[in-house]
């Protein structure tokens, strides 16, 4: 149902390398470069962007002995976030929302996490790490760090865009609530299905996102640091505050549903009533002025002089006594 | 959804320690002069009040060796309750909710809690410290406990507020319930729409409180005496029944909106059989108005003596005749 | 929700003792009375009733070495049913249901179970207890056992009196029952509305009761025979029971509301039909008639001598031709 | 909900006993005959049909040591499925479900198994072990085994009874459907109200059996051979089964009266258009018609040649117009 | 609810053995053949296809000494999927769903997994197993390894089914999407429906097949290698995946109902403003035409000159007053 943008990008290879002193990051061609690189340094992250050269990501698979159902996995483009344990290193998709002309797009993201460095492959740069590159170039207490701080780094970034998004939904289910309790039109259902709908799709990636992230920051792994354990468990507590947010919304959002529903009736009772009270009031009056438009000879009432006159005295009390029979129903206020 | 005071508070140090046998209570101004204090005491209580000075702040999350996530959590509004453990010590994040004017509002207020002292931090001097303030300086039982008794009491007193604010809910239900069967009107689908909103957002606040409560009242972390648990586990029961009477409500207040359109339908039902009554009795009679109304020259009855008659009497029979199968269908009472 | 009784009795203190030779049972004006009962027996039952006597209340509790938050749960009437464990005893919290002219009523009995001793507080003489006592004096088996044999007698006479409401709600649904297929009028709505509350609210007792029941019944607490945990389960088997009848019962009274929605619509449906057949057939003979009731000079039907009659058949044909249509559309049965 | 039939039989006890080579089965007066029975034997089973003789019962119970609270059970006609162990022996209640002419029956039967034989108890003889007795005349293989075997047959056969009344309400739903997307008429209405009433009773009874089965699958007890383990998972996946088939049905009943509703606003919708086409047509016509039947002297129109086919003109384009309006609507197909 | 095929296919029996250098598949009469085939290779598969012929059946299961129960299994088209361990071997059902003319038909498929050999049950020859079969033609790394890797391959092709089914019910579900915002028909009714019936029948596949994959990927089973874990996790992070979709799915069409309802009172209330707006503009005006229709003898009015252009101005004046009144309520955009 979230939109998925279909054209890939052209492969790009970023190579950026840190430690407390030095910072270098570069774009390389082809793997042999990460590889020989042998320079001793905390972290060596390589950010692959644009997933459309099949040739070098097997090239990059097969380097790193990354297991064949992982290339597969980084490849579709529908994946579900997880996290799966290989031995010598820890496979991560996480995915990412954005929203763009009210149109939701996720983006995917996947990492491969080795105790001396991490990769990440991205199918579009959306600069969604444009923030932790400055902060790394800037020097920040990142730089002290080993690849799992990195990777929460990235992670919580990624994170954060959810608030972005759940804000934007609920500036417009706060529209939707005014509309829908002063005037409930036609356009306004389809506005409430449609913000209804982009909940639900959220929710779906929601859960899994908050398993993967939860069993990183359950010490199951022994290349996470016990350290980096808080800073997951602090991920962990933002995606919960979104899932709230998200259900919260939902039945908002179904609330409002209920609302309209009866507010139709309301407004179909309204419509009614005009009508019946209309009809009340003028359709026996018709009636009678129909008897004496009758061409019978024999109608006496023709021919009293106060037929006409009392003809108009009968019909204003029959409306004065219909009036009053609605108003004590309660229909006028 | 709940709504959160922006303007923060001027930061206040309220500095309080106690034992059996005195009671000293101070603003500070620095957090040098708690930590310069180095006489014995059994309880040192730092209630640290509007979160506005970054610098005072920052200064005691250096001097109390505070992890930088915590000081982050401690100064963003929007945190979820939550326990977490680090070893020295325990950070707690709780929330109270006041009604002020029919909207919610909620405060945040998070603890640090050593085996020694207990910081607390809250935006905004709400009062709500002030029961346990004056408890301490009239000498109770309190007097002669550790910190964990001092994070009990003022998280019982942050507890016992939702049942104000249920109880306040709760009246407002029942206002509404009677409406609802007596007299289902529009502002009525507002109010419900409304309470309901109120309460789904309450709930989203009550069951991290509970998790929150609930691992405290476990024996979790040794931070916490053994005796002190009964005491949490008691604030736990409180936030289940709050948490039972907030689901009571609020599926009562779904009931009432099914009831809600169930009376609608009732209503607009009553309204056109009052129209389809009217109509069906007196369209006819006016059709046969019509009739003796034309001008055809050839129209015997039209110089019958009894026409006339006969045409109330026919009239007469057929109105009865209707209002019998009306009732018949159970239309009138 | 369910109404609470608000006047308090005064403070009666009933002292029970028995084995299996011999029953002894008074009134007593102090806890000295019993404290100073040296006498050996099985069991040894005080049961507190009417809890206004705060002095009497503070005195038992001292002499029991009860914990304080324990006496503020005795003499708070809102408690949620629990289990306790307080090394040498257990506090338990159960509630009773009473049925008082349709109104549901809650009854609090709290207990302080001892190796030797049973203590109850109950807020009122509702005669609950009435059978074991004419149980004990007939010299049942229950003679021969031990406190929680006694504790375990009680809470089954308590949990039976729910199957009493149980079934008088089962009455009151059969009832609804029929109305809502036969004749869904107002009233039945309010009467549904109002049985589907007591039903929400009878469950937010059963989920703590059955709980409490729960762990009782789980060889938890030492203080409980191996022996006695059998009748636990069965206690525990008959909640299971109740709370699968409450369920079902909610979930007939919800499809009840469904199915009256729909009849309403049925109904409005069948007023529409009866309105527009009338009209249909009528308003444009009507017409017809109007149009030879204009008092143009130049209109050759009005002279022509088979107007009338052809008149009177166009209208028959026509109406003739209508209400086949309408059979057709299946509008008459 | 689910009617238990009332009137009980006069107890019979048939004693069946067989090994690989012998099968002897015959009604005995007493107990006594069966234990006075010491010819070794693979199995014995003692069959109870009519448990209105309770001094037989109490008889039987006392002889085979059974627990009072057992006794109470048995004797009970509304028990919910359980299992419970009583050292020597295991204590079972099933229920089969039984639909006579539409009505949902429930039957309750209790088994005690012991190493050596199986006793079972049931209220009334509707013939549902007649299959395994002419298994067993047969020789079949269950000849060879033990009594958990024999246990094991018979609580097959009585889940078996399960599929065959889920394949009735399946067919009633099918019907139901049809009916609900071609012709959703009143009695329909009551119809699916019903099935899915019995759809809610079934439920009550499928979960506690499936909980009896899975714990008797479980290796739990010791009374049970490992071997036998695998012939209760196959029972216990049979449950299951049927409890997914019953869920299904549940919501594809509650989707139905959904569809009704709409369907219902759908017809309402239809009505209305016809009841406006005609009134919106006619209406203006005879107004203007009245017009022209107006008495006053000065009226232009009534003198001039051409008003009686000038008045026809604008009729039949007034309604051609009127129609056009209608269809760009999309009233009419 | 999901269609079964019944016409059971005539037996075949397919028998393939192959390693890493040889692959030979040939059809084969009897059991003896591939028992008799004494040569050594990895992985020896038998596909049984179309299971009616028992004879040959029973002789498998004799010859492969398959437990009673699992032969009754094979022969029932309606299992649930399931695993179960049978020490020397592992019986697994699973079930495929075909999309056929918009008509869901469940495939059943059972293997039997050993540790040197696998056997396959199916009833229908579907060409479900083709790609398989032409990946071991081709020599595929498939070759190099164990029975399980050929029971993954196979399971893994079956899931893939579910992938091509719920995008079918997708583009379904988006189409009746567009349909219901803009134009909701009775038809619509049907369809929506139908596809959350559909949904409904396939989770309840769903279901039982995670549960099944989820303990084969859990090294519950010591015939299943610790390296094939990871493929079956593979498939069961498909199936989740899956199930994801189909909630979603399932409420999105859930919320289309809804709208729907509501789309239904915003039509009604729309004719319902038609009518009201005709009527109520000319009944009032039809009436005072029929007043001066009335053939009194003493009618002032009748005689005065400028009657006639005084009724025009008067009706011009009201309908315009009735037009603006309408406007004003917001009946007209």
């Amino acid at each position: 149902m979230i939109n998925i943008p279909i054209d890939k990008e052209s492969t790009k290879l970023i190579y950026t390398k840190y430690d407390k002193n030095k910072l270098i990051k570069k774009e390389i061609n082809s793997v042999e470069e990460f590889l020989n690189d042998r320079e001793e340094s905390n972290v060596r992250w390589l950010d692959v962007v644009g997933l459309s050269d099949e040739k070098i990501l097997q090239d990059i698979c097969d380097k790193f002995f990354i297991h064949p159902l992982v290339v597969e996995d980084l490849l579709d483009m529908e994946q579900t976030p997880k996290v799966e344990d290989y031995e010598e290193s820890l496979f991560i998709i996480a995915k990412n929302i954005i929203l763009e002309d009210d149109l939701l797009q996720e983006e995917q993201i996947a990492f491969m996490l080795y105790k001396d460095k991490l990769l990440s492959f991205r199918f579009k740069d959306t600069g969604i790490f444009d923030g932790i590159k400055s902060r790394l170039r800037d020097g920040s207490t990142l730089r002290k760090n080993n690849p799992d701080d990195l990777l929460y780094a990235l992670l919580d970034i990624t994170v954060d865009k959810y608030f972005v998004v759940m804000e934007d939904l609920g500036d417009r289910l706060d529209d939707l609530q005014d509309e829908t309790l002063e005037n409930p039109d036609k356009e306004l259902l389809e506005k409430v299905y449609l913000l209804k709908r982009d909940l639900i799709s959220i929710r779906n990636i929601l859960w899994p996102m908050r398993n993967t992230v939860s069993s990183l920051s359950k010490n199951e792994y022994e290349i996470i640091n016990g350290n980096t354990i808080y800073y997951f468990r602090d991920i962990y507590d933002h995606i919960i505050q979104i899932i709230e947010i998200n259900e919260t919304y939902r039945e908002i959002a179904s609330s409002m549903l209920e609302i309209y529903l009866s507010s139709i009736g309301n407004k179909t009772n309204e419509v009614m009533k005009i009508l019946t009270v209309f009809s009340s009031i003028f359709i026996p009056l018709t009636f009678i002025a129909g008897v004496y438009g009758m061409n019978f000879r024999y109608m006496p009432e023709l021919y009293w002089k106060y037929s006409y006159p009392s003809f108009w005295i009968i019909s204003i009390i029959t409306t004065i006594y219909m009036l009053r029979f609605f108003k004590k129903k309660g229909w006028f206020e």
